[in-house]
């Protein structure tokens, strides 16, 4: 298993400039098997000290989804009030969550207290282990979009709050609110660049040293 | 632009799979225009707020190396001391970082002060700007493997003494430090599974709510 094919890494790149964020969702079901297969992913990804610290929580039932949506409601109207003028109007218009519609939400934790890897490589940086848990987010993504699968990240939340209303376990730390479902449109330019929030500068800024 | 075919869905479980974290590289050159393009991959990722926090120092000079260097061997010895009897051994014997080897060093950033998106989505999460540039680590780690290319994640570091050695900018906090090269070996199994520290556990936690 050297390199992979030409034409795999093409598409591989194309995957990736097809992978939005997104938050206008079709509302019929996604079926559990394709979840469970993109869910599968997480455990592919690269963990500190091999910690596998992931978490998932299904919101599922109809308490949890009203617990989430108050909440990202409450965030907003307070990111809100942070803005004036134009930049104020601009925002209130913006559709941030797709909440309201995504049949399938995962909100996704890292447990900080896991014995699990012995606390290799994670001394003198502990945020490694929610890293990893981005990493396996990442990878979930990629594989629910190369299924034709959209996936949201609302980080417009209260993270303490919701882990209380979710009665998550102890010494869990809520790293991202995801939904998941077929989108209403597939592109590849954000949402926030068409409304004009804010243009890519896609310029990596390099230095050596 | 909907599904991806099944063959290259197939191939991409198969890419996450034979990722690995890579600690043992040749030290032949990569060259440049392989670098760049997978460094590319950083731009396709997704970043709170279209905020693209990512910074990257490539890390070259026989100083900002010997730096670097030091304060893994430093980090490392500290991280041994918490460790006693048979575990304190095993990890001794652990190699856990390229830094020795690896033709192709790189800090990875996050600037937690860009204006950069206006905060949008970072009111009551700021670290998404990091996870943000996890996100493209990740990105970049997948593209750099599709190629053929190892890449290791050190994070035993004092991130703020590198910061200051590496003369980052104001605001910039370390994310990652990646080596990157040829890999000495392909495998689908991780360096710390072989050597006996923590076993995958590979299942994932998942409950309703």
């Amino acid at each position: 298993m050297q390199a992979f094919a030409i034409d795999f890494q093409n598409d591989l790149t194309k995957l990736m400039r097809w992978r939005r964020d997104v938050r206008r969702f079709r509302t019929d079901p996604v079926d559990a098997a394709t979840i469970t297969h993109c869910l599968d992913a997480f455990s592919l990804a690269p963990s500190v000290g091999l910690s596998e610290p992931w978490r998932v929580l299904k919101v599922e039932s109809p308490t949890a989804r009203a617990a989430a949506l108050d909440n990202f409601k409450s965030a907003n109207m307070q990111a809100l009030a942070g803005y004036s003028g134009e930049k104020a109007k601009l925002y209130s218009g913006l559709k941030l969550t797709g909440m309201e519609d995504a049949p399938v939400q995962l909100a996704v934790f890292c447990d900080d207290q896991t014995a699990q890897g012995a606390n290799l490589g994670a001394a003198t940086m502990p945020e490694t282990r929610r890293y990893s848990v981005v990493g396996a987010i990442t990878l979930f993504w990629l594989t629910a979009r190369a299924r034709g699968l959209g996936v949201g990240w609302v980080s417009i939340l209260d993270p303490a709050r919701l882990a209380r209303d979710l009665d998550a376990p102890e010494g869990w730390s809520l790293v991202a609110y995801l939904c998941v479902g077929w989108p209403q449109e597939n592109t590849d330019t954000p949402e926030l660049e068409t409304a004009g929030w804010q243009t890519r500068a896609r310029h990596l800024v390099i230095e050596s040293r």
